[in-house]
């Protein structure tokens, strides 16, 4: 057995970048954020500035001096499995290591700025929340949006997720379906006594190297969707005509479409076939109509970009709160064994945000 | 522990339905046919004029009167997995049971026309042998045409396969491909950046379904070759565009061609594409312009018919040896969980083979 340690203690005080080594080093793989939760917690409940909230280890901290305007600043505890790549390492300008990218400098940051504005010009709930990593059923923000909608509520919402510490705006949605061919098993000595399935599958794919993707202008953004083939499986065995192919099918939709429209293009895309849906999540408008968006993204200074992946932003927005992406970090970079962050990236957010905020 | 049991007892002097049902009754999955080898030896041992060889599992008997024509008359000792379908269960005039069919009412057959018909019109060389339904690696036909190829030579082979007690002539050939697409990954919501490698499938499938089968006549038997998708695969995970998709071909060949010329028909057929060949075995002509041949199809009656699944009789013809299909059951029950036999049929063989061995 280990022997029994002291639980670790975050320095708050400290510079962001030695606050997201010390985040680095508190391992939480999904499902284990116990530690990383307790420790964000009781790092939070030294300032009385701050209302605390915990469900599970998801942790809340408000501040509530009335202002007009409340902004949602939130980040992710966990990160995927560790793969050899921890404890974090210094090397130059660049703090290697899991999790540095994806996404515990832009939680550094978050408790950075809990920390250290009392009197911000507007209202701010943090979220530091877990889970997000894994299957959406465990995910703390759409947990907690079930649990305590009021704690979401805001005008305007920042996921600082990793983005370059850019301002990516809204998010694509993402769908998959499972396009089902048949036939009839036969022995393949004797094929055309069957029907084969797979041979069937062929105008799925011709469908789908044929399709022309839709690139929509939205707020001033260019989306751009995509309809793909990411798995293929058919067969009973070496010696038999096959009776079923499946091909399934993942659709990025830009967030001007619904989940409803983005599923009937699919289901006439591929008409004629059996088309099951399996899995779907709404896009998120970019929201820089809205005057909190628009003065955030010129605060940041510098292009505005659409998000192309999905985030949790979608789920603010399904609350109605416009929400963007900004975080420090090369997005390209998250779940790559090799994950690191250039350590001015997340100086830089730190600093943008405290101007923002005090300003 | 089993109580140690006696070696099960074969009795070639009963009628052939029951030595079929003893034989049925000795449960000889492959790899595991000592039991059954055992017996079948013992039981042949006791005939004087049968000159006995055994290799592993393979039992060879042999009159050696000096006859002008040799011929051998085999068949397979093993059965493919049991699957609730033991022991032997008769009903009306037919013999339920693994192995009824494929092929121990045809072993049965060949014991009793070893045991009981000691001075034949043509030399006779009866094999008895091992491991025919896996691994080509195991069969005791390949084995005993490396060993001892003495032991194989004829002037005519019959095979006592299933074959409803019709002669069916020759055999098709079978190889199978690998056709390989590549692409280059990407995240599916930056599918741009990536080359979809199932995509490029679809121009494989679409080749396979316009295929034309060529059914070319050959000894005046129509065989039907076949070109079919036996299994498709490809896939790294939901949100990846995949960079490999392998769709396995299985080609069933007529026997006019070689394996080198199959080979090459596939590699045109899919021009353009990465084709790696994984296995291969050839096909038999029918030989029924061997006069050894003719006179059995005329002894038997009856239409004579192409075989279009691969059989051991491509073992003899690769060794000169003309080779038919001719045994009791419905090729189309081989390897069913409900296999059976109409006793009749099993009668009907050993009636022709022992008038085509003594008149």
């Amino acid at each position: 057995m280990d022997p029994v340690q002291a639980p670790v203690r975050l320095d708050l005080t400290t510079d962001v970048v030695t606050l997201t080594e010390q985040l680095v080093n508190i391992e939480s793989v999904s499902r284990d954020e116990q530690e990383i939760a307790d420790a964000v917690e009781a790092a939070l409940a030294a300032y009385p500035h701050l209302t605390l909230t915990r469900r599970g280890h998801t942790i809340v901290a408000r501040t509530d001096l009335g202002r007009d305007e409340r902004v949602v600043i939130a980040g992710h505890l966990d990160t995927v499995p560790v793969n050899d790549n921890l404890p974090a390492r210094r090397e130059g300008g660049v703090l290697h290591g899991l999790g540095t990218c994806d996404m515990k400098g832009g939680d550094a940051v978050i408790l950075r700025l809990a920390a250290t504005v009392p009197e911000p010009n507007r209202d701010v709930t943090f979220i530091l929340y877990e889970a997000e990593e894994i299957e959406a059923v465990h995910n703390g923000l759409r947990l907690l949006a079930e649990s305590d909608p009021d704690l979401m509520a805001a005008d305007f919402a920042i996921l600082m997720e990793p983005s370059d510490a850019l301002v990516e705006a809204g998010c694509q949605g993402t769908l998959r379906v499972d396009v089902r061919t048949t036939g009839e098993r036969a022995h393949s000595a004797r094929s055309w006594r069957g029907v084969n399935a797979i041979h069937r599958a062929g105008e799925v794919l011709r469908r789908l190297e044929g399709y022309d993707a839709r690139r929509p202008v939205i707020d001033g953004l260019e989306y751009h969707e995509g309809l793909n083939a990411v798995a293929v499986r058919g067969g009973v065995a070496g010696n038999v005509v096959p009776d079923e192919c499946v091909v399934e099918v993942n659709f990025r939709f830009a967030p001007d479409r619904s989940e409803a429209e983005a599923e009937a293009f699919v289901r006439e895309f591929f008409d004629g076939f059996d088309v099951a849906l399996t899995d779907s999540a709404p896009g998120a408008l970019p929201g820089l109509d809205r005057p909190a968006a628009r003065a955030f993204a010129e605060a940041v200074g510098g292009p505005v970009k659409p998000k192309f992946g999905w985030t949790d932003v979608a789920r603010f927005s399904a609350l109605g709160v416009p929400a963007v992406n900004f975080g420090p970090g090369d997005p390209m970079l998250a779940h790559k064994q090799e994950e690191h962050v250039a350590m001015e990236q997340i100086e830089r957010c730190e600093q943008t945000l405290r101007r923002w905020l005090t300003t």
